[in-house]
């Protein structure tokens, strides 16, 4: 690229930035595609990083050294996460969307890029720093979650089948006992899909007694692979045992009144540890 | 946001069109946020709109007039999609992809969110200005490619499926026999699901005879909607007669012989067609 001048190049670093979170940019690579000093381009990005940092929309982060350089990591604040949540949980409480069998119609959200890429941004936030090797979820609703999520952690997608296509290579299956229906149901995974002690993060859409989480945990252990963590956007009261522990919700689920077309929705456990930590 | 000065504007401005792809941002958007007169706000933008260009990052369009405003069109050009795309093709070439009944593995090049993305920036640049109302795709691994078409679109995500879930409320089913394996198959769709008459784009990964793309059109006159294109990442030769015409694949997969394990792959018919143009 030709020498151009700061506000030219602050439109590029930024856009260059955004493109590749948590991916480590030595600055020789600026200088050197701006034909500039190092000290004008930590200039730059200093201007860059106040304006993330004011508009929440994370950190810039500076690693010094040979092998040092400068890294986006998408990180958004806790009070954020609620705002978008609270406004999804506004459109999630229109009764119209019961479904029989205590679910709610939500592919109008999870079929929405913005909302998911928002939701995306949310499940990365609480696990940079985590150094996360994949994000894991199971066919169909949880996929987009996935992406978005991996997306911002810069790290590849799981996803776990429930049939045994011929698409994947040799697989890895389990059976495994869904906690609401209590059928036994089998998911696979192609054995070239995830690398042996792997650090994984599980998303799903949604939760209710958890054995399709508990089905993933077990086929992980397979793999000798570490479950960091396990984010799901709804999770719902189930009469049944719970299966996993430690999951974090976005939302609640309390109840679903069908008869009376009625839904108790509310916050997830995420924010019921925050306010936890601020009383 | 308080007055800032202009290299902290374009930083803020950069990254408010890169998340916000085909969205009409007006001007007093701008305006009101920095506090700044139009008037610095246009050049603000003729400074990004000249980076964007030179970086073959896409279009930021203005539109005059009471309603108007800025637009970022995400856009790449041909021969950006080209080098893409062959970058892909040295690394699908291995044998060691082959799998029985003439399948790629490709699952990690389609669970990386950077080459998904990719992927998306090349679908969506061949129907900028096409009025798209949604992606459309059939479970399970053309999602995340549809998802990231429909990110740079704006627009939202139709999911086809294979079998009827319970979260989707009622839907619409149709039978389609599978080209290759001449087996009779359900999809169906929520009917929630589609606005009547829209425009729609379809995604898939992988093409064969075409029996699941012509199952998704005769699903889509159930809608009565009007399909703009179709798009997959590969398109492979099949003896059988194709059920479907004018789809645009990025790569041709030729021959697979599995005894030898020699795998024949060449770019699609988007850049023969652009060879074409050339000559």
């Amino acid at each position: 690229m030709k020498k151009i001048r700061r506000s030219a190049r602050i439109a590029d670093m930024t856009q260059h930035l955004l493109e590749r979170p948590n991916v480590l940019i030595p600055l020789t690579f600026f200088a050197e595609r701006y034909s500039s000093a190092k000290s004008s381009i930590s200039e730059d990005l200093q201007i860059i990083k106040e304006v993330f940092e004011l508009e929440g929309l994370g950190e810039l982060r500076t690693l010094p050294g040979a092998a040092g350089g400068v890294k986006y990591i998408p990180k958004i604040s806790l009070e954020k996460c609620k705002e978008w949540v609270t406004e999804m949980l506004e459109g999630l409480s229109d009764p119209t969307r019961l479904l029989p069998g205590g679910y709610l119609y939500m592919s109008d959200y999870l079929n929405q890029p913005q909302y998911v890429n928002r939701l995306g941004k949310i499940f990365s936030s609480l696990f940079t720093d985590k150094e996360i090797d994949y994000v894991m979820t199971v066919e169909t609703k949880g996929i987009p979650l996935a992406f978005a999520t991996a997306q911002y952690l810069n790290v590849p997608v799981i996803i776990v089948r429930r049939d045994n296509r011929v698409t994947e290579g040799s697989v890895v299956s389990i059976n495994y006992i869904s906690g609401s229906s209590k059928r036994i149901q089998t998911m696979s995974l192609s054995r070239r899909g995830l690398k042996e002690h792997s650090k994984v993060l599980i998303i799903d859409d949604f939760m209710k007694a958890g054995g399709t989480i508990r089905g993933m945990m077990d086929l992980l252990q397979e793999f000798k692979a570490d479950v960091v963590g396990t984010c799901v956007l709804v999770e719902s009261e189930s009469e049944e045992q719970r299966l996993v522990d430690n999951v974090i919700s976005l939302i609640q689920l309390n109840e679903v009144d069908i008869r009376d077309k009625k839904i108790l929705i509310q916050l997830g456990n995420l924010f019921q540890m925050m306010e936890g930590v601020h009383s």
